[in-house]
């Protein structure tokens, strides 16, 4: 008999059916044993008949049998396949599983960050950890479905470049046929160029950090969802699209993800109409108002500063997004626009979100020679991005961008302690995939 | 006045409307100047008056005219504006740029490989060549959505990898705060790690590979698009979802990209109702059938066996398309299963079409031990594919998938002669962006 998803089964009340799938759980009644059958589209409870007892959490099984409606007693409102039950007739195991070596089958995974990833194809198997990568791939999905519905285009940014003009420490080199080459560290320069011919351009591209530190927030290997459009009026155009976009990223989370956030008990970000715009120096002297806190005349926001102006503008206007903009020029990169009015601070723009930074973005330089004059005045060497500099020769109107983290963004919405949980094969300075040995 | 994008015009007859965009091309007629304005969203013709002579090609603009309908003579059936076009009353001047190093209007873009990457973001502004990067977001896009349609879940590969179990000597080297790590040659074993707990998943991925010759169908930096699923019944199943996702390519390229098509003369491949499978052998003999040539027994096709298999199949059944599977075990990796009838030949399956291999895939060895017998077998060392071996401990049933090339898909669909066009910024072993400084 042809297979049915267990998605399907709702609608066959009353017919045989072949389903195949894991055990994801089992409880042995005497004569019967309930099994919660897992596929990809869905769970499900069978009801077996003794012999089924021999089978073991995650056994890979077919079987068939007959759907029939769960008397009301019985409707488990927690399973979108509640309200039916599989009584089984018969069964066959396709692929035997050795006993785990925790209890998968535990609600609360309560595992040590290292022993959920020494073992990383079975703790994938648990509903807490599947629940993270659901919700990634919606929030890159939409990511990517809200920037099409506006004329973006989709580009595949390079993991592999040339010498890094800005220089930094934190890059990993590769050895490129005994010539240099890096894993790059932003597709920043790369988007431009693309937006230049392209005018409304995004990505979906690994970056790459020599971070020579473990903490809770950084990894060597991250996604970034990276957006850029030309033809702008000013950095306020930057800011609607982006606040347009990720409000259309947590619509649409909400939606499709409603039995995953319930697990996490998380809750969406709450958002207004249009999010608060305020800038470094206006923060900075809320929060002395508010808090009497002085931090007046600082160069960037301190992680303290971040969640005072969070609860500050959450308490004022009920959001919990705020967009920060106005840093002082020369503490941004070389491509960051300058305020025509006041060129000490600039247009950049970071986007916060429940006391912590989510986003960064703004207005960029778009025109040639003033490009060049920053290259100069950031110390840098224009020879190492002769390919970035030439796409500002041939007309380039104002433009800018934004940048999200997919795992950040991920940890945030989900409430993740560590940012390793919301990286399937997470990397850092002692682990690709397992601990690193020490070189021999 | 608010902007209206290209393509938004055509409703707008009568109108006034204010535009933004790039010079694409101009004629001077004495007192009106005819402009090709280009934004992202489409290409339109401004009447524009005599002063307007001073643009330069790729100028960034801004004007403001009205829209009106051509006169049936003056009808351009090539331009899907081609009905309308926009009386000038003012414009501005967004972006002067400066005047390119060679006739960026010429409708074939005539220029040797090392011009057209060396000036990359020049180049990315041609119709032909925009064209490509449409056609392969495209591609891309499609993969994804037919995916999902079918319950894959998109997953995140990883680059930066541990010791690779295989071997081999085209892998890149990275200094990994001074360990030992390599940039990833295949999602294979990661896909198939994500298929043992999701069950039907997909990644679109960076492949390296350290390719230490300069040739047409060689890049060292690619995108893969990767599919895995578990519960298969044989290799068939395999092919039968390869062979739906594929003709949805087929058919979502030619819906949304009839004009790039058009500028490369190039049609899809014609496919069947049920893409023609056949084994290596049968392959074989056919061949020496229609041609006379023997190459029967022999391990692999050659180029010159996958060009007759083609065309014989084309003429026997009309279809461009055609699987090939069986090949001999131990010719293929270690995970690839054998034929339990005839374990001498393998169920890994090529995609050939228009006389070149397109993807490869096929069923995978599923039983832990028989999977760790293979590992012995192929001489590899168990303990280097540690998280991958262990996967298969907890119960996984019968499973395979696929993996297609996304810059070859682009070259071959569109008749391109070298794969660096099908790469936005192609790396071989003399170029990342520009060509390589040696060492120092």
């Amino acid at each position: 008999m042809e297979r049915t998803f267990i998605k399907d089964t709702l609608s066959k009340i009353g017919q045989s059916v072949t389903l195949k799938g894991w055990v994801d759980n089992k409880r042995d009644f005497g004569k019967l044993t309930f099994i919660d059958l897992r596929d990809f589209s869905g769970k499900l409870q069978l009801v077996g008949y003794q012999k089924m007892s021999e089978l073991g959490i995650q056994d890979a099984i077919r079987i068939t049998g007959t759907v029939k409606a769960r008397s009301e007693k019985t409707i488990n409102p927690d399973l979108e396949t509640g309200t039916i039950e599989v009584d089984v007739q018969e069964y066959t195991v396709l692929a035997k599983s050795a006993t785990p070596p925790f209890d998968i089958t535990k609600e609360d995974l309560d595992l040590e960050l290292p022993t959920l990833l020494d073992n990383r194809s079975l703790t994938l198997r648990h509903p807490r950890v599947q629940a993270i990568f659901k919700v990634q791939s919606v929030i890159i999905d939409s990511f990517r479905e809200f920037l099409k519905g506006q004329g973006f285009m989709e580009f595949q940014a390079p993991v592999i470049v040339p010498e890094i003009a800005e220089g930094g420490s934190e890059v990993f080199q590769v050895d490129y046929f005994n010539k240099k080459a890096y894993l790059t560290q932003s597709a920043q320069l790369y988007k431009q160029i693309v937006m230049s011919a392209f005018e409304r351009v995004f990505s979906v591209n690994k970056l790459f950090r020599a971070e020579p530190s473990v903490t809770t927030r950084h990894l060597t290997e991250v996604v970034s969802l990276d957006a850029e459009m030309a033809f702008i009026d000013s950095w306020r155009d930057i800011i609607d699209m982006e606040d347009a976009c990720i409000k259309y990223i947590f619509s649409e989370v909400e939606k499709k993800c409603s039995h995953e956030l319930s697990l996490y008990q998380a809750s969406l970000p709450s958002v207004v109409e249009k999010t608060p715009v305020i800038s470094l120096t206006e923060t900075q002297q809320k929060i002395f108002e508010k808090t009497g806190r002085d931090a007046r005349g600082e160069k960037d926001l301190s992680p303290e500063d971040e969640k005072d102006i969070c609860r500050i503008i959450k308490e004022e206007t009920g959001s919990d997004l705020v967009f920060v903009y106005g840093y002082p020029t020369k503490k941004k990169p070389f491509y960051v626009f300058p305020n025509p009015e006041n060129p000490e601070f600039n247009e950049g723009v970071d986007l916060l979100c429940r006391g912590v930074e989510w986003s960064s973005g703004g207005r960029r330089v778009n025109d040639y020679d003033q490009l060049l004059r920053q290259v100069e005045d950031w110390h840098m060497d224009p020879s190492k991005i002769t390919l970035f500099l030439e796409a500002f020769k041939y007309g380039v109107p104002p433009e800018g961008g934004f940048a999200l983290g997919a795992e950040r963004l991920t940890m945030q919405i989900l409430g993740l302690k560590n940012i390793r949980e919301a990286s399937m094969f997470p990397r850092d300075m002692e682990r690709v995939d397992l601990r690193l040995a020490e070189k021999s």
